[in-house]
């Protein structure tokens, strides 16, 4: 049988969720690194896979791509107990989802991304950015009041996908002191078996 | 039996989706509407139901909340010929969503906010949008390449996601003309049973 493939960066948090979801079920990936700088070989490498060209691009062992983090650990989880049954609880496990691509992300990554490359962004964006972040982590600290995990007290993917950039935050300049609800779910989400960090390939 | 509440913008791509979906499903709706520029209100208001504090936030019959459009929209489809049943086409309408909600709504819809409300935005914003658009836009146009909808030849949700923000890409300054493959898809979405325009209620 062969692997599936994972087009795939070592920094990026939303390779990691495919990472790391694979190794809590059991499944094995074959790795392709792309650069996230120089992204010039995009369009040949994963143009017929992907549209919007982005990392993680997984191929399945029958050959069929599959694009945007969260879609891809939702399919690899379904049927496990990482994505739960209930219809009314994966119907919020996509709202976190949502919420990390929307409020998440494009705040906390992209701050950390300048930080990481040594890269000058364009004047404000840091500092918008950053403004954005401290305020989806509040909302994240309130989601977590009284929840040991985000959806039905139980880990499932939605703590994948929001842990992805929130535990790497400090890498950005966040202080995550100020939210100790977001402090100890870490902490337990880092603690579940088969659990890898991120700079495990 | 108690209908559905939404709390509601008149102006929101992502209100509109779950409007269009219901009127599409025959669900009856209780719209609640919020102001999207003085934000005030939103922790009295909706702060116990979406501690993101956005809409559109849904309450259901039966008194639970739910928040994000596509969450809202999957949900209510479930079941139904607009959320595909294959586990596959069901990943891909999620990737379609997310790819939506990182690379459509934050640059089409931020550029229209501030175009229909005549509001001053940071210096750069709506050029690094506009620009950041367009590039989404030519991954739409790449994506919808021999395809009359976006998933299994088929209207779903997907093309109810995409629709809500690129129809009105006008408004944010978006010329659509150098899209054939967007512009003959958004007549199609259009002229599906059920369809109503975003300005109504």
């Amino acid at each position: 049988m062969l692997a599936m493939r994972l087009y795939n960066s070592m920094v990026s948090g939303n390779c990691y969720k495919v990472r790391l979801v694979c190794a809590q079920l059991g499944l094995d990936l074959e790795l392709h690194e792309l650069d996230v700088v120089d992204r010039s070989n995009r369009p040949e490498v994963i143009g017929a896979l992907n549209p919007a060209l982005r990392v993680p691009t997984l191929v399945l062992d029958d050959g069929r791509p599959l694009a945007e983090s969260n879609a891809i650990i939702d399919f690899l989880a379904d049927g496990t107990p990482l994505l739960p049954d209930d219809p009314y609880d994966r119907a919020r496990v996509l709202a976190w989802q949502f919420f990390e691509q929307y409020e998440i992300e494009p705040n906390l990554a992209v701050v950390r991304f300048y930080a990481i490359f040594g890269l000058t962004a364009p004047p404000g964006l840091v500092e918008a950015r950053t403004s954005a972040g401290v305020r989806a982590l509040q909302a994240l600290e309130r989601g977590l009041d009284d929840r040991r995990f985000l959806i039905a007290d139980r880990y499932s993917v939605a703590d994948v996908s929001l842990y992805a950039y929130v535990h790497v935050a400090g890498e950005g300049g966040f202080d995550l002191t100020g939210f100790p609800n977001v402090e100890a779910w870490l902490a337990r989400v880092a603690e579940q078996p088969g659990h890898i960090p991120i700079t495990q390939a």
